[in-house]
């Protein structure tokens, strides 16, 4: 578009870009398990989530860096596809696949926002800030809730044990104590009411 | 849940109840054409709008406050459904039931936070704070930018005309001067372009 200068341009193609995350199917079902979510629907409700559940959060945050992660963190999946957290095989490879995408989705944006938004991403991924260990946690809790309503769907499909629940969402605990233990409460509750295939 | 104390337990009822928001379909597409673009997507995709395009504000933002409006704005439509903008019989009433499932949902959450989350609607809703103000100037600028990529798909479809869209959305130049100068010259593109009905 000839009438508007580069600035905004390079803006609006990210925002166009990034549209492509809706397309991006994962492995988890809607409450009601009526079809699978999308990375864009999933990035909207467990931004929702850090903010109604913030409270719990082991140390202060600054709640807008742990939307903006929470937003932005599964961009890198339209180049690098969703790999499922249980399937060791499609993680092979994945860190560099992400950095990857990173680097080519973020810099459509001006180099300053490329820059701001790179760091973020990338302290989402390490897990050492207050902000990223929170927001790792609501990232975790999501898909446990989304087999806690269907019943084990996703679990159930994927053979999915609760030991591996359990070893592969312990690091919920690092951004929420409390979050950590609602969460183990909703897996030995699913096993007793009989979600996981035995 | 048994297991659980009362306030986390109303918490995640009301983060399980705005998942129904994923299966409220909009009448714009994907900018790619392929589908109508629910109302999580929506949400998810105006809050990256507006972090992105936060310097085009007319009046220095709390982006926090912009991004909590626009993540929650659109949950009334669980209950009272995506009313299209330019259908005026679909929009009759709206507002009376649009508060009602604002006070409904909103409810769902602990007193303290349906309070907060209840003035954050209205503040959205009435348009009278900076925040407020851009956040509906975003909420304003996707559905253009999804015209526009699609060769006017959704407005093709209604016999929208030029005239209608710049009357519907000049509200976007009280939250940025800037993009409703940038919405103006796509709607004159799209219009060169051919992707109005004549």
């Amino acid at each position: 578009m000839i009438f508007m200068d580069e600035r905004i341009r390079q803006q609006v193609d990210f925002i166009v870009e990034i549209d492509k995350l809706k397309e991006i199917v994962r492995r988890t079902y809607l409450m009601d398990g009526s079809r699978r979510e999308d990375d864009a629907e999933h990035s909207w409700h467990i931004a929702m989530m850090a903010l109604v559940l913030s409270e719990y959060a082991n140390a202060s945050c600054d709640m807008l860096r742990v939307v903006k992660m929470l937003l932005i963190h599964d961009i890198v999946e339209i180049d690098a596809g969703d790999a499922f957290i249980y399937d060791d095989k499609a993680n092979e490879g994945k860190g560099e696949r992400e950095r990857m995408a990173a680097i080519r989705i973020f810099n459509i944006l001006p180099e300053d926002q490329a820059e701001v938004y790179l760091d973020l991403w990338r302290e989402f991924e390490e897990r050492k800030t207050p902000e990223s260990l929170f927001a790792n946690s609501v990232d975790r809790l999501e898909p446990i809730l989304q087999n806690y309503y269907t019943k084990g769907k996703t679990w159930q499909a994927h053979g999915i044990k609760p030991s591996q629940v359990l070893e592969k969402n312990r690091r919920i605990a690092d951004g929420s104590a409390v979050l950590w233990e609602y969460a183990q409460g909703i897996i030995r509750e699913s096993e007793e009411k009989g979600y996981f295939i035995h």
